[in-house]
This record gives C-alpha cells, sequence and structure tokens, in this order.
C-alpha cells in the first residue's frame, strides 16, 4: 500500500532549502528532526514551551493554533512545529536555530566579584588542602649549544638532550612541538621555552616550544561543564589557579529534546550519535574555546590541559562514546572513567596533545557533574552527615559523610535552567532572579541580572522558586498551581489559561508581555515535586531522618542566589533551619575547575567516586507516590512545612 | 614601475581554470608552480627530460620549440613548459599530471616469487637472529561477564579489570576501541577480541576490540619506503611476517622537482611545506594504502603499526617537519629519531593510534632509507669489509663492518630510476631492464618486464646500463658518449642530437620511437660518475684501498636485477671480481618491512645509526677531480677498468 506523503520544503538561514516528504499525521517538528533541520524545542515537542515556532509559507497545514501564538501571528502563518501536520505540500520558513544559541552565548573575563568569588573561595581551600599547584605542566627554558660543521647533530636530540641533563629526566616531544622547533630556535638564538607535562613513564613530554619572551606569563588550563541544557567553560592560568576567561551558552543538542532520554534515542538513529557530538562539540564547545582565547589573548593550542564535567549521557554524547545502552536494563554505561584522552581525539581544536580528563561516571544516572561536585562541596571531608543536591535538567542527590556516600537521581526537567517554561531562560543578563509580590496589590518587584536600567528578559530558576513562592504566599494561586484571584495581572486566555504578567509589553526587552501561566507553574510544580519525593526517598531507603541533616549544599545553574526560604514554602527543599543550607553555585564547572588545575584532586574524584553507592530511586516502591504527594504548593501532607505552609 | 605581466590561464583536468599574471620572461613551468598548478616535471626544468608538455590552446609564446616535441605536435600548440615564455595572454591546456602518476601506481599480491623472494630470505635471517614475533601486537580473546542491575559496571571497566586478570598486566584502550566497544560486546555475548599492544610503562594498550571470529587471522603491519622519485610499501601480518599485498607509485612531489634541493626550495614558499606534505601522503600514501588494503580484504584502520625509510629530506616532507635548513649550513636536521608518532598524527587513514616508527636519520644526506638499508644488508654483523651502494635519487654509500661503519652521500640525480631520461621509466611493465647490442648489425635484443608479448614503453635503470654498456662495447658511442657510428638505428635530428633507436614505433606500446639520446646518455654518465667518484674519494679518506672489500651491497630500485659486468664495464662500479658484488634490491623497503615486524630491529637499527660516521665528501679536496675523471665511459685512468675498458 503506497502512503501518500507530503511533500515539505523547509527553508532554512542561508537560503537554503531541505525537501523532506512528511507521513500524514506526522507533526512538523517530527519530520523535521529526521530531516535533520534545526528547530529550536527546548521541550521536545510537548507543546508547553512555545518556542519551535515555524512561518507557512504556502500550502496547507492544520493544528498549531496554539496558545503561545497570537491571533496576528496566526494570520501571518506562524505555527508551533510540534502542533503543526502538513495536509497537503509545504513550503516552510525555519527561524535560525544557531542565533537562537549564538545569542545565548557569552564570554567575559569574568570580572564580576560575584562569579570570582566561588573559584577564590575554592582555589583558597584547596591550597589549605595541599591541592594546587600540580597540574604537572610547567614552564621550562632552555638555551641550547649551537650546532656548527663538527656538531650537526639535529634540533630534536638537541633539545632533548639538553632537557634531560637540566630536569634530571629524559623527555620526549609531542608531533605539535616537533613542527614548530626549527624555526622557533632559529628565531630565538638557540634557547627557546618548552611547555613541559611531567609524565609518569621513563619520560617527560614537551608538549609546545617557544622563542623566549612568548607566554612567559602562564599555562592555560580549560575547565568545562556540559550541563544538558547550559555549557558553561572557565580558562584559568595553572601555575596560579587564576581565572583568565568565562563562557557559557545553551547546549546546542537542545533541538533533540530537553532531556536525556530524547538525545540517548535520537542519538541511536543513523548518523545520530555523530549529530548530537557535532551540536555540542562544533556548535557549542568550539566557539565558546575560540571566544574565551580571544578574551584571554591565547591561541586554542595553548590549552594545554582540560577537563570536562557532565552527566553520564553528555559525556559519552561529548566523546561521541554509544550512549545507547545507558537507558535499556542493567543500565550500564559504556565507560566510567573515560582514561587518557588527548585533545585531538575530540576535536576541540586545543592543544592535539592536550589531557583531556573526564569526571568520571559512577552509573547510567549519576555522572561526572556529581562527583565532580561532591568533591567540590568537600562533604566528603566532614564528620557530620550532608546532602548535596544538584538542581539541573536531572536532579541528583548525594547523602553521606566521611565514611560513606550515597547517590541518586530524578528527573526534574529543565525548569530549573529556564527550559520548559514559557519565558524561562538561564541566569544572564536580562532574567529575573528574584521576586517579591505584594500581597495587597500583586504588584512585582523583580531584580533583574544585567546592568542598571536592564529590561526583563525571562525568568531563570531562581527567580521561578520566588514568584511561584509568592504568587502562593499571596493567595493569587492555590496549592495546585491554579489562579484564584483576578486583577490587572492575572488573566485568562481564550483557552481558559490563567497566566500572571511579571512585566507589560512597554517594560520588556521584547516589547511582549512576560507572563507565567498556570502551565509553566505545573511544570515547575512537577520539577520541584520531584527534588523534594527523591530527598524523602532517599532518606527513608537508607533509614534516616531529615533531622540528621547539619548541612544541605544547593547547587547548579539555577541563578546566582536561591531564596531558601521561599524554596522551602513551595515543598522544593525540605523545612529545616535557613542557616542549614548553602547555595554553592555550579559545583560541576567549579570541580572540573579544581580539577584542571590539580592531578590531585582528579585522583581524589576518582577516589570518591569508586567509594559512592548508587540507589536506584524507581526500584523504591514508595517513590511514586512521594512523587504525587509532593506536586502541591508546599506537599500534601501540610505538617512537613508547618512553619511555612 | 609597473611590469606588465600577461594573463595565463590554465585549464587543469576536470574542466577548472586556474588565471595566474606570468612576468616577462618567466617560463610556464615556473609561473605554474607558483600557481600551484601540477605539471609533471622529473627533470625540474632543465630541459632534458621532455616531459613538461603543455598544449596552447590560444595567444603567442616563444621559446619551447625544443627537440622532444616533433614538428607535427608543435604545430598542434605543444610546447615544453620549462621553455615557453608567454608574450601575450595565453590560454593553456595542463595535462593531467595525476593521471600520470595514477598509472604509475601499482598494486599486487605479491605473487611473483622474485619480488617475495627478498623478503622471505629476510625473514628467514631475522628468525635465526631472534628479531620476529615482536612486533609488541598480539591478539588476545576475552569473555565477559555479562552485567546485570546488581552488577553495572561499565563496559569499559569490565574489559579492563578482565584483561588484567587474563594478561597479569593492567591496560588501557585507545579511543577508538572506546567508541567501538559497546556495540561489539552486545554482538557477540560480551565476548571480544582485543588487539593488545604491549608497552614498557605500567599498562599496555588495547588499540581495537571486535566480535568473535573477526580479524581471527591476524594484526596487519605497513612497511613504506618513501623514496625521492618512488613511493613502495608492504602490507605484512604481524603475526607470521607474511606478505598481504604490495603497492607502488611514482612520488607525487615529482611535479616539486626531480632532487631533493628543489623539493626543500618548493618547501620553504608560502603554503609549500603543506604542499610538499600533501603531494606524497595524499596523492601516493594514502590511495596506495586503499590499494593494498583492499587487495588484503583489510580496512585501513586495521593497519597497527607502520614503519617508514626514507632519507633524511623525505621524512621531513612526509611528516611535515621544516626541512629549511637541511641545505643549510652547518646542515642540521630537524630531528634523526622522529619519536612516537601516531597514525593520527600523519593523516594516513591508518589506526589512529597505530605506532608509525620511522628509520633513523644520521644527517642531512644520509637517512632512514639507509639505516634501514644497512640491517637489511647485515654489512654491520661481519669481521669482512663489506660497501653498501644503495642507487637511489641520491646516491649513498656505507662501508665498514662490525667494529665501525662510515657513510656518505652523491647526487646522482634520478636517472637510475628513469628519471631525467627521455625514454627512462621505473623497473615496471614495458621496462627494458636488460639488453644486448649485435656488434656487427647494432641490432638490440631487449628483455621486457612484463607478460609475454608487453610491447616496450621505456628503459629502467638496468637497462640504461646495458644498453650504454653495449653501445660502448660494440663501438656506437665513444668515451664521451658521442655517437660515432652510423646506420638504421643511430640517427642525428635537426639540432644536432644523436640518438639510437631501442624500439621503432611500430614495435612499442606508444606507437612512437623509443630512443635513447646523447643527451640522455649524458645524463647517464654524470650519473655513474657521481657514485664512482664517491666511491673511491671515500676509500681514500677513511684510507682503505679497494682490495679490502670483500663484498660490495648494491641496493636500490634500479631494476629487477642489474648486470655488474655491465656496470663495471661503463665504468659506474669499481673493478672487482664479480662475485664479490650482490644486488639487494629496494634494502629501504626491506629494512622497513624488518623493522615492522620486530621492535628489537628498530633498537638495532637505532644503535647502527648512532654508531655510523657521516663524511661530507664535498669538504674532501679531490672529490671535484674525481667527478670529472669519472665522466667518461668507463673512465679517464684506464688503469681502473683494464679488465674491462
Amino acid at each position: 500500500m503506497e502512503v501518500n506523503n507530503y511533500k515539505v520544503i523547509f527553508k532554512v538561514s542561508g537560503g537554503e532549502e531541505v525537501v523532506v516528504f512528511a507521513p500524514p499525521g506526522e507533526s512538523l517538528l517530527e519530520t523535521a528532526k529526521k530531516a535533520n533541520v534545526a528547530i529550536d524545542a527546548p521541550c521536545s515537542g510537548n507543546g508547553t514551551c512555545g518556542k519551535c515556532r515555524v512561518k507557512l509559507l504556502s500550502g496547507n497545514a492544520e493544528g498549531g493554533n496554539e496558545r503561545h501564538i497570537s491571533p496576528e501571528e496566526y494570520v501571518e502563518g506562524w505555527r508551533l512545529a510540534c502542533a503543526v501536520k502538513a495536509v497537503s505540500e509545504l513550503i516552510v520558513q525555519v527561524p535560525d536555530v544557531a542565533q537562537a544559541y549564538k545569542s545565548r552565548m557569552k564570554v567575559t573575563a569574568l570580572s564580576e566579584s560575584r562569579e570570582r568569588a566561588a573559584f577564590e573561595a575554592l582555589q583558597q581551600e584547596l591550597e589549605d588542602m595541599g591541592f594546587h599547584g600540580d597540574s604537572g605542566l610547567e614552564l621550562v627554558t632552555v638555551h641550547l649549544k649551537q650546532p656548527a660543521l663538527d656538531d650537526a647533530m639535529a634540533d630534536q636530540e638537541r633539545l632533548l638532550w639538553t632537557i634531560a641533563a637540566q630536569t634530571g629526566k629524559a623527555a620526549g616531544i609531542s608531533f605539535f612541538a616537533q613542527r614548530k622547533l626549527p624555526k622557533v630556535l632559529r628565531e630565538s638564538d638557540f634557547s627557546c621555552i618548552c611547555v613541559l607535562r611531567q609524565e609518569d613513564g621513563a619520560e617527560n613530554r614537551i608538549l609546545d616550544v617557544m622563542p623566549l619572551g612568548e607566554n612567559g606569563g602562564g599555562i592555560a588550563g580549560l575547565a568545562i561543564d556540559i550541563g544538558t541544557t547550559t555549557v558553561v567553560m572557565v580558562l584559568t592560568d595553572l601555575k596560579t589557579g587564576a581565572l583568565l576567561a568565562a563562557g557559557s551558552s545553551g547546549n546546542g543538542q537542545i533541538r533533540y529534546g530537553a532531556d536525556v532520554i530524547s538525545r540517548i534515542i535520537q542519538s541511536t538513529r543513523p548518523g545520530g550519535r555523530e549529530r548530537l557530538r557535532t551540536a555540542v562539540v562544533d556548535e557549542c564547545i568550539v566557539p565558546l574555546i575560540k571566544g574565551v582565547c580571544h578574551t584571554a589573548g591565547l591561541q586554542p593550542e595553548q590549552i594545554y590541559r582540560v577537563t570536562v564535567a557532565g552527566n553520564t549521557t553528555m559525556s559519552h554524547l561529548f566523546t561521541g562514546i554509544p550512549a545507547d545502552y545507558l537507558r535499556l536494563e542493567p543500565y550500564v554505561p559504556a565507560f566510567f572513567q573515560a582514561g587518557s584522552l588527548r585533545g585531538a581525539d575530540l576535536g576541540i581544536g586545543v592543544h592535539p596533545d592536550a589531557e583531556v580528563v573526564l569526571a568520571p561516571n559512577i552509573g547510567s544516572y549519576v555522572g561526572g557533574d556529581i562527583t565532580a561536585g561532591v568533591f567540590s562541596s568537600m562533604i566528603f571531608k566532614k564528620t557530620s552527615f550532608s546532602l548535596f543536591i544538584d538542581l539541573g535538567t536531572n536532579g541528583e542527590l548525594v547523602f553521606g559523610n566521611r565514611e560513606f556516600l550515597i547517590s541518586c537521581a530524578c528527573s526534574a526537567g529543565p525548569a530549573f535552567e529556564g527550559g520548559d517554561i514559557s519565558c524561562g531562560m538561564r541566569a544572564t543578563d536580562g532574567a529575573i532572579e528574584a521576586c517579591a509580590i505584594d500581597e495587597e496589590t500583586m504588584e512585582p518587584h523583580p531584580t533583574i541580572i544585567g546592568p542598571a536600567g536592564q529590561k526583563p528578559v525571562g525568568i531563570c530558576g531562581s527567580g521561578l522558586i520566588d514568584i511561584i513562592g509568592e504568587l502562593f504566599r499571596c493567595g493569587i494561586i492555590n496549592a495546585k498551581g491554579q489562579f484564584i484571584r483576578e486583577g490587572k495581572r492575572v488573566r485568562q486566555d481564550v483557552w481558559g489559561i490563567g497566566s500572571y504578567v511579571v512585566a507589560f509589553a512597554e517594560e520588556t526587552a521584547s516589547g511582549r508581555d512576560l507572563a507565567l501561566s498556570d502551565v509553566d507553574i505545573d511544570n515547575f510544580i512537577r520539577a520541584k515535586a520531584a527534588i523534594f519525593s527523591a530527598i524523602r526517598s532517599m532518606l527513608v531507603m537508607v533509614d534516616f531522618s531529615m533531622d540528621t541533616l547539619e548541612d544541605v549544599y544547593v547547587a547548579g545553574g539555577i541563578g546566582s542566589g536561591i531564596n531558601i526560604e521561599r524554596a522551602i514554602r513551595i515543598g522544593m527543599l525540605p523545612n529545616l533551619p535557613v542557616e542549614k543550607y548553602h547555595y554553592i553555585g555550579n559545583t560541576s564547572l567549579t570541580g572540573a575547575y579544581a580539577m584542571v588545575n590539580s592531578r590531585k584532586v582528579c585522583e581524589k574524584i576518582t577516589e570518591i567516586s569508586r567509594g559512592m553507592t548508587y540507589l536506584e530511586l524507581s526500584s523504591h516502591p514508595g517513590y511514586m507516590d512521594e512523587f504525587v504527594a509532593a506536586c502541591f504548593l508546599p506537599h500534601t501532607n501540610g505538617v512537613l512545612f508547618e512553619h511555612h505552609g
């Protein structure tokens, strides 16, 4: 039987056209994914984020006349790709998704003190622990004897002989340096500066050579945090641990779905593994590296050591190692510890012989972001019991002390990083990161990241906690997240969806209303419920009560700060004294930063990872009940939050 | 002042056009080189080889109406690019030089017994010496415990743990194998075959993994000889040393000149280093590797070990390491021993972690082809004195015994490999490799390489020795190489150039006369004079007489055999008893073959190279006089050849 497929012509950026045949009933988002046409779709087709907008230029389609599209936009041809289906031949304009990433890409010299503070505090702690200055890399200046007719030893042997005599240990030389050596020696009167890496084996290794006077200042290392939603990196001087530059961008894999399961499924399709790898490496990491190097006045090849922390799926997709089996019983990763990778293996444009160290995974759902993060939190050193919570697209928990550490994972979704929320965004310029609401007037008092006068662009994780907490406190929404008051800022659209306008069109950067709908609130409630129920279930499984917790460390790129009181009020975090809580920022990144500066840190993290136990929450009989009970503000069991409710 | 340059449009293969502006008086060959337009020019513009033919399509040019162009061809527009200069805007058709290489590219299963013989004899000798089966690579079959929910160890750790237990030594895994592992394990019920490389350090290394049943037969290694004129390779099974396939082609760098000095100069121009590297790697080595692998039924990634022998310039240009200083006083190479190179560094398409070992250089003009060749000749083991002669584009000599070895080099030019000779060619199908001439009738009796009925295409090195030796013996040419008899086969053209027709048009493959001109003979005489005078000078310098030579080993791709008696007759080799001579073929290749099969051979060659002394012939006051005296048949000093003269 022949199926009557519809011809769809996607017009993408740069004037290119992609022609594909869509079976009846398939959404344009699905059709586009198969044809590898990039459409920004953080909610992966759930119809919640409203970001997969496309414009019909000709032909007939049904659906897509959805609440995210205004009547005017509908007339112009705008539809949500996830909701619209071809019923004739179509020509479809696709907005440039690369543009969307680029607009989210940001490189700074990291001058803002509050961002530096976390690194500087950690660096101080590492120095106190003796974990510093052992990246294994050093600069060695050598002066060679000039060759002559009666001393025609080759350049390379001349250098290696001198280095061995000078350092007391033989050395090999990387191919990269071999190709530079003859000219460098002759530019600098047969003297040069070598970047030398200490090795365990019989020989150290010369990674680079340069004329005297060049790069006398330092040796650069790079720490990367690859999050499901966001990629962040810092460039550091390995001699001092000083920060040289920082960069962040959205993870280009977002078009293949917001969560790790969607990404894994996409990666198993023909060519998918390479597409997913390219989406994060070529579209995000490589341009970010160029950006941070440009800011620091370096070439990418001058990065001699790289560390990467990411969850297990991200570390597989980054390396192009099959992630297929992560989601299939018995949930076995391809690797825990990636082993000795080189810059050239990974195509990231740094020095080809740079050692690239991935923070070790401990299971399919607890990965390097957590092992690096646990190190950074220092809970592994304490005698008292701590809880470490990483609020990312996946939520991960680690409980324990210096004697034992137990971890588990839950799927929170991207809401904490602004995904899956119609007006969500990451914690960068324009994000509402905090907000009080006047109970009387229902007027908001937002705090916006950025320079004075910055207009709001969206709401980041900490802002969502605040606004939802305040909406609940002011009685604007009920325990189910439904709107129960009326007013200028509370409205209901033609589909019966209620929303709260945080900023009116004339106040925002986009010129459109910035509003939080009850669908957004519902998404957020499920995210916070996932976290809270995971905490409860884990403690029950190991038979500890909440009271044993001396400290709770909250990590994640949720915002530059988090109002713990409001997070407790909405039932996201346990009702403990506020002073027990410590917001410690992006510990995946700070852990990677500690790793790049010190090999001892890497060894310590490996040791921590080997000792960590993984609990599978889904096998805990009470977990689903806990989750359902937590899908209220603050919780169905009000006793748990009686000081806040 | 504005120079009135002429616009030249080169039409090259594939219909592409290259537009360039030529200053008045510049040859089209020069103009083409600057524009990176490939023209086959083995004599590098000396006007002797007659191979740089181009066809003028429009415009006016002067020169190029040269003896290599017939009047009919001249009318059609054919010119020699090295001799023709633009005097107006020109459109020039350039024959496809890639085609010329391709036609010279040859891959075989190496079934011909006379080619196999040298390898089999060497292999036997290596086994007797205990230099075999130690390539460091082995196949290990492992059976892993299946993972389960209560045993979710990652694939990689599961493999490494099992290998360590099974072999008694820890192992790391190459990135290439990491990416294959998860699927291989699940295709083969968690068993697999590993290609394991033994390492000196704490860990062996898994280079590859494959499902049970695949490649149970062997592990492939590749030995490459990179000659200035010719590239040759053999694929071998590292378990047995058996030959799997062989391939050869012209060196694509030929368009940048026939000798190493021209190549070095070209490599120092902007972009030149990469152009020279590409010309030999991408145009010759990579396609040959594909060819030999196809013949053997392997993928190039299944080559796990590679050895390369080439002269010092070739080893620099192959790796892309600057060769600039080789030709400048004090003649210092960038490296003697290239160190630990990997397949991926060199872009040759083999396993990215394959170890690539270059035979060590000992100076700017004695390189890895000689150190590998000396090993292959076994002269380093003898108590008696031997002379090793490598007849390549450079001629190199090594003299000595187990106590000492002395080497020197001379520039013979490409004549021995058929370059710089109008009808010259390499020793492949269609080459006249031997030839007797009837003194009475002056009729030739050639022996042609190839199947019965093969028509002659050209003359290879051994054929040239024969023909010139016979022309001299029969009194057809005098001691200066000038024609002194007349007849059907001896003619003189309008430029006064005499020639001997070895085969008339109707007998040849091309349908054109195959003739040796007195210019060719003169080129050849200078090549043989370079060799002979070098031998004499070297022995004088170290104060040994010819009589001390017990054995003379003649190596090189000059032909599958060489008639020593005729070589002595023309004064190319010293007048010693014929039984002292041994033609031992391409020892650069057989040496590389020994190296790929055995790490001990590599160590031995390094040891030999460190002990070898290099003599600079040009600093020997008598060398030029020796050379001039040797530019006769057989020599100005007839006493040296009194049994042959």
